[in-house]
């Protein structure tokens, strides 16, 4: 019954939300309906993320949630490289990656926390998770460094890019491989926590289906409500880098959002932090490298080239999360902290 | 009879210390006396300091130790924020900070080690440290990062300085609530290491008072010791920032330099850890902020900008501190290592 | 009898090297025919090496496999520094210390992993070495951010860069102390990995003398490498510093490459770990600061001082390789992860 309910009002809201936006209603309207309609279908990926999960182990489930998280993004990005808008995508791709690793990771470890004393993943996985973001960190901080260099020409500079965006995606597929299939049971939950939950309502055919469809609607709705914040953000006077790094990041990651907080809830923190962690891996190390080997195929090379701000912004949140996060133990506390550090971040982003 | 003879002694050399100071005899005697007395002084300190420990865990009472120890130093900064002396007041944090990370915890393993092969404290407690102790060094790195952003005018850089000071004292607020409430039997040493010692001489509440007794007494003999290495400083031609980042560090902390040192040798580890990495944490993340919000109140605003001298050390203090505790086992080896890195920035602070 | 084969091959073909070198043959020649007999002589130095690590446990074997193959790069090291080349032996130091941390351990790693799922080394070793690494970094780092402070003079420059040197010395001398005599236990690997192996073939005293000779052995045909890569590199346009740091520092580890790459596959990855750990250990620690001080007494101080890009690339080394190590486990995607590091950093020098 209460089932029924809820999707009643999901597609509801998700058919009145496409009508705002497509009929241009007035854009405090459009805003609030896509706002009511996002929890909704935030709701309906949760539930579908949590029975995939069941079914695939709380990594896969997680997997799939940031995979199709991040298709939206890609998606969206890519447009924005065929536009020549790099700044924007770059932003856009800090915003992702810190908002995963301090905002998502930050809000389920506090939720989850504030449930249970102590909640706890696979330490294992927890160290790789660490190290692939070091990789991550790497391959964007030195082609930074080595710019600077004296005649270090556009040439080279793209060159150095390519490359690093080809090792980045090397490294991804073989994590992949190492973590799906040759070491799968090593970075595997106990089974202790993955038999915790109820029996799920669909089938394994059914909840994959139901996650691709969920992930859809988030991806559909969060796209509307980002449109009604950009006239938001110019009648407030927010700065590009602002907007691009935190309000469409935080909207745009809706799915990862409420996905993991639900699961943390549930105390299966293992899938909340792959979604978390795993999704910001994903950005760095997979959809950050094909937009720049998309936008050289167009012919205009985007470099790797952060600003040192973003920069800087990313091995900080790199930096808190390894180390919350490196022991495959979590508390509320360890969620503050790194809520705490975005507050930091955003602060400082508004101001500049 | 032993411990009568030595509160005589106690209680003469404070005298003396006293009168040599308000009599303005010469600087010379002044120093001689003093740092007798302190020697005295500090070991009473420490007495009480273990007392309180016995009572209330070897973490309450490195916090009381580490807590009275500050506020000396806090009360010494108050009044240097009011003549606006920023660059002195920095120069100070950067001392403390860097002078419990490395010179308190580096003697306080070498002399534990010394006498025990390997001590323990709990790991749990450790990593929640480091974790700490990134967030102090994110808090004053991002700004010092942002503030050279083009357009950063002089109000951002205080409205930034304010907010990251309110955010580091409220993670320091919820960290006591974390680790003394929520949170605190996870934190505490296991009940072996507490039993060791012998029966204290003093009650519960007389504990309590002897530390502040004690604390008390240590910070006027560090203050009257201080004044007299002013005139020494300046016939030996050395740099402002020196004086305040090493001779000022030394003689002002020795009341957690002693009390550390001497729970090392008693096995007490997890109280010496307390003491040293709890006292930086502290500066860094209470007194620090505290002085930022008392300087704007007082209509001249102090920002949290340091300079890449002192952020350097600061970061290289905390990533060796981090490195070497994260264990939460020890050896003389890493109280070496502690105090090498301590020698490499004393000597660099000196030439600058 | 393939015993024999194996020494008849090695002996002719270092004849015929040494015959190729002195009589100034075709330089392709000359590195076809040393490049042969370097695979011999790295295979029988990796016998050696297991042969002493049979005897005297992985540790010693593979210390002693890096202090003898270090001893070669020391002695051209030293024949640079007099003759002023102070540019290209910082480069080389740089690449030994990467080739090692990223190349050799990562290759080691790598094909230990394909034949084992998981391989294990003492972990509090693994954590001093870490530890060890972050010394290393901070006693490069300090001295470049200070000597970029105003009125820091050269006669600073040259005092802080020989205070530096010594105190890491210092530092490296206590830990063999530590890790070779007072906690030699803590730090030895479980008797379980020692015992894999068959009997060695040779006896103790003949191990050790064995491994010398052919250290000697692979020192002489890698010099005679190097001076061929000379040509070839001029002839491909290639840059000092990409010779320096990787070319030269490929060729010249050979030693430790093949015997590391040896032991891993035999499953005695501890001694692989400390051959390719302590190796670049040994260099930043020791050999770096060797070269300073015997410069300083031929009368032309060379500094610590390292260039940006050199600086970066032994930081990021540092970080990854602290991140794969650090919990004592090992696995064939942990060496990918170093090698992607160690291709990212060889593009940017090569197109520096």
């Amino acid at each position: 019954m209460r089932q029924k309910l809820f999707f009643t009002g999901l597609i509801v809201m998700f058919a009145f939300s496409a009508i705002a936006h497509y009929t241009h209603m007035d854009m405090t309207l459009q805003f609030a309906i896509s706002a009511i309609a996002i929890v909704f279908a935030a709701g309906f990926l949760g539930k579908a993320t949590e029975s995939v999960a069941h079914y695939a182990g709380q990594r896969l489930g997680g997997f799939l949630n940031a995979t199709f998280g991040n298709a939206a993004e890609l998606i969206i990005a890519f447009f924005l490289v065929k536009e020549g808008l790099f700044d924007m995508v770059k932003a856009s791709i800090t915003g992702s990656i810190i908002g995963n690793l301090l905002l998502v990771l930050g809000l389920s470890l506090l939720a989850g926390g504030l449930k249970f004393k102590q909640q706890h993943f696979n330490q294992q996985l927890a160290q790789h998770n660490s190290t692939l973001m070091v990789l991550a960190v790497i391959g964007l901080f030195v082609p930074a460094i080595f710019v600077g260099a004296e005649h270090f020409t556009v040439e080279k500079d793209h060159f150095l890019s390519l490359a690093v965006a080809v090792i980045l995606i090397l490294a991804y597929v073989l994590w992949l491989l190492f973590s799906m299939v040759t070491h799968k049971q090593m970075l595997e939950d106990s089974e202790m926590s993955a038999d915790h939950g109820e029996e799920p309502a669909w089938s394994k055919g059914r909840s994959v289906l139901m996650l691709v469809v969920a992930t859809v609607m988030v991806a559909f709705i969060s796209e509307w409500l980002v449109h009604t914040l950009d006239t938001f953000t110019t009648r407030f006077g927010l700065s590009e880098l602002f907007v691009g790094a935190f309000i469409i990041a935080i909207v745009g990651n809706a799915a990862e959002h409420s996905a993991a907080v639900i699961l943390a809830m549930r105390n299966k923190i293992g899938a909340a932090v792959e979604i978390a962690i795993g999704s910001s891996l994903q950005i760095a190390l997979f959809v950050a490298p094909v937009l720049i080997i998309a936008s050289a195929l167009m012919g205009k090379t985007m470099d790797i080239i952060f600003t040192p701000i973003e920069l800087t912004a990313i091995a900080v949140s790199v930096f808190i999360a390894k180390s919350v996060s490196g022991d495959g133990q979590t508390n509320w506390y360890e969620g503050v902290l790194l809520l705490m550090v975005y507050c930091i971040l955003g602060i400082a982003f508004y101001l500049v």
